[in-house]
């Protein structure tokens, strides 16, 4: 915290996706780049393809409607298990073998994430949550921030009335970083299979290094930017309105050179 | 803790087996007990069938040598998923409905158990931890229990190489129990199928209301009791010998009247 004359103490939120987690390898690397971070830090993970593989073999098959994932009741009990469970217990063990003190948490420990069940409207989505950065009490994140403790966020939370929910690991990780923008200078940073935000989809080297909003504006305007990334830049930029110091997106293989601003795409506000 | 002249402030540590935890109706009234137990407490689960139910359905069969449960790798996955996730986290979102601020953990978690692998003599039992008293840091747990969380702890611990291990629920909560007595008067509670230490193993209404050194020594000399039972008391005996207050045995659906001495078996020193 150390918020002497505005000046605060730095936290990193950072998320990974279910490629990383699902490349064992690349898995290790990048927890030892994590691990190496000197500041607070906040890992937030997604789910890959293990819970897929498993639910098939025990006969839970997705489901999926216009295309949405379906939450039913025997898919939140197998993502419960595969990534509250195994996929985190796995990462907080490999970390606390690198000399992190990561504790592995859902959004029901400590009610640290209370979430709403998404309302039915055209589709049910099941139990899927919906977070928001005003509904978290930053308290206990702070006891474990101040405490030394390197939390790590499965994607689930939970409604309060018992039941577990799904949630995106990129909301998770992006309504953390506003909330605790209160307390720290937060860097956000999305890790993924792409060096940055792209010129040329097909091109690993067309990083864009960084983006303002007047820079994205003319990207935009010109048509420059594959649009699958828009809603990603879309939520850096309001979450940079909200408190955020900088977002940053870039390869998982790639982390302390991302940090240090050597590679990846860096979207703050000017 | 307020250690005043000696007072120490009371916490409960109560485990409950696997028969609980798959019977729902009656996990969803043993909670509600736990819940309304005003003082600081720990709650540690064992497994139950339902580890073996999913990894039958998932082609991950139980192994067993000389009548010993073997901790193969397939075997701590499916025990870290479903002990750890599934188990673990269904009682932590039901225990924040009904107003207990539950954290869920396994002993990698903030380092909380450390364990050494059990070596390998005569039979390998793969991936299974031993614990004791003097390698738990009490520091983590002092600073959850003082702030007011409720741990609730699954039977996993970690060996520090990045490996989760497969832990006694028992031996979890005893050790525990030793640990913490330097800080809090503390009452170690096993919950089970049963009444309490039974005279008649087939009669429920006859329950050994109090053990002490002396009663316990002449109920073994008369072999008036089940000889399963004689470990569970020995271990007791083991854990009071180290500080702990009092244990108690008895039925988890009777949790509260347990507490108050009304039912049970209290073991302790006089």
């Amino acid at each position: 915290m150390t918020d002497l004359a505005n000046h605060k103490e730095p936290l990193y939120i950072i998320k990974i996706g279910g490629n990383v987690i699902d490349n064992p390898t690349g898995l290790d690397s990048f927890l030892r780049a994590f691990s190496n971070i000197e500041a607070k830090k906040i890992l937030v993970h997604g789910g890959g393809k293990i819970a897929t593989a498993i639910g098939e073999k025990s006969g839970i098959q997705s489901k999926y409607i216009d295309g949405r994932r379906i939450t039913d009741d025997a898919t939140i009990d197998l993502v419960t298990m595969v990534y509250g469970g195994l996929v985190n217990k796995k990462m907080v063990a490999d970390l606390q073998s690198i000399n992190c003190n990561a504790i592995g948490i859902t959004g029901a420990d400590a009610n640290l994430l209370p979430a709403k069940k998404r309302p039915v409207k055209e589709i049910n989505y099941g139990w899927v949550g919906d977070v928001s950065a005003e509904d978290i009490d930053s308290k206990m994140w702070l006891l474990f921030l101040e405490n030394n403790l390197v939390p790590v966020v499965a994607p689930l939370t939970h409604d309060g009335n018992g039941h577990m929910l799904n949630t995106n690991a990129d909301t998770i990780a992006s309504i953390l970083a506003v909330n605790l923008s209160s307390y720290y200078e937060v860097q956000l940073v999305f890790c993924f299979e792409k060096n940055g935000v792209l010129l040329n989809v097909d091109d690993e080297n067309s990083v864009v290094k960084q983006l303002d909003p007047d820079s994205y504006h003319q990207l935009k305007e010109s048509k420059s930017l594959f649009a699958g990334i828009l809603p990603k830049i879309d939520n850096a930029f309001d979450a940079i309105n909200k408190g955020v110091k900088e977002v940053l997106i870039g390869n998982s293989s790639q982390l302390s050179v991302l940090l240090n601003g050597e590679s990846g795409t860096k979207i703050s506000k000017k």
